[in-house]
């Protein structure tokens, strides 16, 4: 079996196809199987799994420190539910999964999010100003009726992601939250997983059904393309006034509580970890969130083989003590055979131990990302928590490098076309965002084959001259490009 | 809001009034919430779902430790997959619900059990003896369209489950499985979470649909009556003929593989923990799945609140960095309030700390079980953890007692009437639990109004007389109880 998976490789560049290299790596790299018999489902082998897992983990760490509480709602939400808010039916209704009808019971729908699942139950736990702010998460799947073609872990009918659902006594506060939001975003996705983004505020016309505004983090994919990552959502009053979620002041005095949610898929930051990082031999996972951080392959023959492989266990429980998930691969293949088994599934750090490095009380250590071989000290194993820190550090900047290098920052239409046409993210000085500013979109979609993504969320930037489209005053510095 | 919830308080006996006390427990000490706008479907409130992630970790950290590696498949499976197994259809079409369908595509379920969402991979997996064990599970949410009551926890339409499912090149290996997964639940289910149980292999009419034999594992009540916890199937060859799941064996001839499968219920397996620990203040967690192990409550006046909060912080510091999950209540509730709460929501350990503590380096431990108060050194704050282990040992023994005084060797018919009357478990000499035995379990279930739930799985019990109803020559020893 090894033999015959070793001489199929990875066929495709991710620089020349990045489509076909990704449909290769995923498969190959036990991420997924896209094999199963309903159309846009698939399953997320153990590989996969484990790194998903890892994810939730520090994900869901950081929501506990800034005050998020765990729960578990129901994947199910009553049609009724879905009518309360306007805008967010008219959003969803064309997505959702619904369950063939029981006599005598609702219609119910598959959660395509749970707005309207949450809200039912907060009109009924708030009641005073001493239940604010309430701020829930939970981790689900959550299920979309996408018409449009699938693409694995990218666009699919189930996803995995956590929502919080935090309720306020003020706008100002939700404003707050939805910042909070983008810094999360910011100490997860791209402190820890390596992954920049944009955190980009909608243009009106494409904000959340039901929101004020939304913020979706914008990721650059190798192939110049915007994929949206978290995504967190100022809703105003709009639900609380639909779904009755008030509560006293200190004055006795009835509010509609201010709302926001958050939205980390995480199956598909997967996606962009593995598109960001990987390369032609496969994946390169970062440090923090492989299953194994450091895989110990042992080099014996008959006559040393119970010395090697019992320094290598002495290796592993001294890493495994400090902290480090560490692996002895004691498989019958031959270790050319290893190294490319683990480097194709992204492991950063691999060690090689054989009667040399057992001599010299020193053992080779190869670096995934930069495929480069060091020695170090046995006395040195916890030299291996900064190593694994400073990959870490290594692959953020490098992708860092490649998102500042994709966006263009353009003064005319002209030179807004060649950047689309080069594959770059522009950025144009633009009217307006509000609905005064959609025909200039509406002209950019058609023309240039691109999409406003919106303006920075997180800072004002500001145009030094007039709309490239329209030639208007401009009020905002957007940011265009194509999407997935 | 604090002083309305503490006149509130439960007002139901365990011992009087199992039921109600069940209901006002599980919502008072935030554990669920019923009232979701959907029949059969609850939401499950923050410290419910941080017990459920304690339980989940636990149990599969175990799993993993003996060879089962995680992975997540689609909540849907297609019809035409159910109805490969006959049995299986069967046993499980009446109870699952069904999307609406969409044109074109196949008509398909929510997974009620995935056996057939797995095995459907399980056939382009495996191909060589090589690929033998294969030893995956998922942690995931599972549906049944129940049309019986539903009860928190116990029985709903939505809940949260592991599942493995397992291949072998041998009957041996596979039935050497099962044995393996009856360990698994006493490591967990009755080791840690202190849930005594009876591993019952089930009457042949009772047995799992595409099952040779299924063990449950029976958790006695406090009412006396019997549910079923964690389930371990013998599949046989039943589903890899089905699915067609071949591997070529060492001589390359083709053989189906042995299957196996385990479903701990997590959810249904706190509702065992509540039941069994719980008293009438409220819940009793077990120290290893409390989310808060030891809560501490400062004791302060104007003059103190910062002398007594300070040291309170360096305690809880101390206490998580030996591992023991720890928080301050620090909120404007009067202590005895807050000792009320914490009671109710069952957290093992708490430490009352005031001027009088402060003065003596001594603080004042309460231990949840016991309702005793000791006194402990500052310098011995390590202790707790042998503490906790004691806790939890004692919660254990008691549950065991418990158990094992429901259980009554009954010699005739009448004695088995009196010992179902008075709310016991059976043990009876039986004639089979083979087909030839279904007549007297018949006449059980008629007569005396109980189900025989099996024989011991693990040990072979000799029986010493004839057959309780038929007289004939008795194959086994049951155990006979009513259940949920």
């Amino acid at each position: 079996m090894a033999k015959e998976k070793s001489t199929e490789g990875i066929t495709a560049k991710k620089s020349e196809n990045f489509s076909e290299w990704y449909s290769q790596v995923i498969e190959k790299a036990d991420i997924v199987d896209i094999r199963y018999d309903v159309k846009g489902f698939i399953v997320i082998k153990p590989w996969g799994t484990m790194i998903i897992e890892k994810m939730y983990s520090l994900y869901e760490k950081e929501l506990q420190k800034l005050g998020h509480k765990p729960c578990i709602f129901p994947v199910v939400i009553p049609e009724k539910n879905f009518k309360k808010e306007s805008s967010h039916v008219k959003g969803f209704t064309p997505e959702v999964f619904w369950l063939e009808k029981v006599q005598g019971e609702d219609r119910i729908a598959l959660r395509p999010t749970s707005e309207t699942a949450f809200y039912q139950m907060y009109s009924l736990w708030i009641r005073g100003h001493r239940d604010l702010p309430l701020k829930l998460y939970q981790r689900a799947n959550i299920f979309r009726y996408e018409t449009k073609a699938t693409r694995p872990l990218i666009r699919g009918r189930e996803f995995y992601w956590i929502e919080t659902h935090d309720c306020f006594a003020s706008k100002k506060q939700a404003e707050m939250q939805v910042q909070e939001d983008i810094k999360t975003t910011e100490k997860i996705m791209h402190q820890k997983f390596g992954i920049p983004f944009l955190p980009m505020k909608r243009p009106m016309w494409d904000k959340f059904a039901g929101a004020e505004y939304t913020i979706g983090s914008d990721v650059i994919m190798p192939d110049g393309k915007l994929i949206q990552q978290p995504s967190t959502h100022l809703l105003g009053q709009n639900f609380s006034k639909a779904f009755n979620i008030k509560f006293k002041d200190e004055n006795e005095k009835e509010e509609f509580v201010w709302q926001t949610c958050y939205g980390p898929a995480i199956s598909r930051i997967l996606a962009s970890v593995i598109s960001t990082h990987g390369d032609d031999k496969g994946l390169i996972l970062p440090f923090c969130i492989s299953p194994i951080q450091i895989i110990i392959i042992p080099i014996y023959s008959k006559e040393n083989k119970e010395k090697i492989l019992s320094e290598s266990k002495k290796i592993k429980e001294n890493l495994l003590s400090i902290g480090l998930n560490t692996e002895i691969d004691e498989s019958e293949k031959r270790p050319g055979e290893k190294y490319y088994e683990w480097e194709l599934k992204g492991v950063p750090l691999r060690i090689e131990l054989g009667e040399k490095e057992l001599k010299e009380k020193k053992f080779t250590l190869f670096e995934r990302d930069i495929m480069k071989k060091q020695t170090v000290k046995f006395s040195d194993l916890k030299n291996l928590i900064k190593i694994g820190g400073e990959f870490d550090r290594r692959i953020k900047e490098k992708a860092d490098k490649f998102a500042k290098d994709q966006i263009v920052y353009c003064k005319t239409k002209q030179e807004l076309k060649k950047a689309i046409e080069d594959k770059k993210i522009a950025k144009v000085d633009f009217c307006s965002i509000e609905k005064s500013g959609e025909k200039c979109a509406e002209y950019i979609e058609k023309e240039i084959g691109a999409e406003i993504r919106g303006v920075m969320g997180n800072i004002k930037e500001i145009p030094k001259g007039n709309c490239v489209i329209c030639g208007r005053k401009a009020d905002e510095v957007v940011y265009i490009g194509k999407s997935y």
